[in-house]
């Protein structure tokens, strides 16, 4: 691989566990001269300070904290693109590149069209496959990108240079970069992630709305657990991506409740053939999903 | 804690996950001197044999394989109880506890008090509150229960002794036992185990349904692992546990969509305040309930 140039100075907005973890993998690999860390939680800023994800702090997208920035990563909550987009347009030099970590693309697309209309060829649609339940600066680490996705869905003004520029930056963290149509990103990211988040939050606010709550949660053990994972993840970011992509969620919320009424069927005409080969059939997917994974690893 | 005399002969009908992780666990303990393994598939039986989970094989209930058996595990899928009381009814001693350790207990209640009458006051209705997407006998471990509830539903004719006994074996496996009545138990984990489960199941299954499924597939994550981890779970042991507590499960799927319904609303309305505190409650609660778990173990 052909040494990457580093990027002199990073400015990076919203320094959570998606942009702190990009920051520190860059510093590490000697990919970055100055990180600019930009968010609006001043205590959140100090943690990335003193944990050495960002070099300078600053609560404003302003001309001295955009002040040189060659490369920007937006990784804000997906609602706050927008703004975000109109505060960037009059500090950005002309060949900076914008990248966003959005769970959304399509929106993102608008949202640079909108707001950065001169800037628009420079302006990157990325989506990095990766996360957890944690969030914020004190959820970043070195790694979490490596063999996971980055899909970028280029739009039909991009500049190849910043498109290259964005890939080998996340290459360089270990991502595997590959593109995808941003409507065609939508709809799949609703049913295989944005779904199940809903679910997981639907499933545990229905236990919580029962008489016997507590009970229930007494004796949850490791399948609810599990099960529930995704509902420790942060309330704003899941109720940002589900409104955004809320025309494919009501349609995989609508899918659900129908392959449930199927289910409360043969549940109620005492139909072990009829359940046993809908749970056979989604153990055998689910298996051989989890196999291609591990090989993929 | 007093010393507990050993299992001099124990049945252990149904030689997987469950079964087989209590027979370890004793024969670790000095607990057990001979563990008779009776189950309806000879290779599974080969492999505990040769694990050492077992000492005799056996494919039949019958005199031979029940000859001397002081304790009476019942480790098999919760549908096949009530033929394997019957089996068991000719072949007991007056003295040998017979335990079962099925997801349901008003079933296993009615199948002791049905098939195995003169004995009742021997047949402990129990839960181990355990398990794992894996099973049969080479999924069985050391350990499975340690700090994991088993949870004994007693029945009016409950012998004393009998309950003592079971208890003291689960809790040298190092299994918290409690006491639950047997309706409240199957309520419970109606929610907290049987809905997740078939939640899973039935996730999957409306991913499969879609067109776009390949897709879907390639492009899953760590969200999609975690969310679906119950869906690689024995379908059969599920689809029987389902029916078997089929009443509450139908109400609970119904609850289920109700709550999509509500959310569904909530995206239709483009109603940020609303769908934030369904996700925020649920996510405090989920936290909550981490934090108590941690701190019991």
């Amino acid at each position: 691989m052909p040494a990457i140039p580093p990027v002199r100075r990073l400015a990076l907005i919203g320094v959570g566990l998606i942009g702190g973890s990009f920051a520190l993998d860059l510093k590490r690999l000697g990919l970055v001269r100055h990180v600019a860390g930009i968010d609006t939680d001043p205590a959140n800023l100090q943690r990335a300070l003193s944990d050495g994800l960002i070099d300078s702090a600053h609560t404003q997208i302003d001309a001295q904290s955009l002040s040189g920035a060659d490369f920007v990563l937006i990784a804000t909550p997906v609602a706050a693109l927008p703004s975000v987009c109109r505060a960037l347009a009059p500090q950005l030099a002309p060949e900076t590149v914008v990248c966003d970590t959005g769970s959304t693309k399509q929106s993102a697309l608008a949202a640079f069209a909108a707001h950065l209309p001169q800037h628009l060829p420079h302006c990157v649609a990325a989506h990095p496959v990766a996360g957890s339940e944690r969030h914020g600066a004190a959820a970043a680490r070195h790694g979490l990108f490596a063999g996971k996705k980055l899909i970028i869905c280029p739009h039909q003004t991009q500049n190849p240079q910043a498109e290259t520029r964005a890939a080998e930056l996340w290459q360089a963290a270990g991502a595997k970069v590959c593109r995808m149509d941003a409507a065609a990103h939508d709809t799949v990211f609703a049913a295989v992630s944005h779904l199940p988040h809903l679910l997981a939050f639907a499933y545990v606010a229905q236990i919580l709305a029962r008489a016997d709550a507590a009970a229930c949660l007494e004796n949850a053990a490791s399948g609810f657990r599990d099960f529930t994972r995704l509902a420790s993840s942060s309330p704003e970011l899941w109720r940002d991506v589900c409104l955004d992509n809320r025309e494919s969620l009501i349609a995989l919320v609508r899918g659900q409740c129908e392959q449930l009424e199927a289910i409360e069927q043969m549940l109620h005409d005492n139909d072990p053939a009829a359940l046993h080969r809908c749970f056979a059939q989604a153990k055998h997917a689910r298996d051989q999903w989890l196999h291609g994974q591990e090989k993929a690893v």
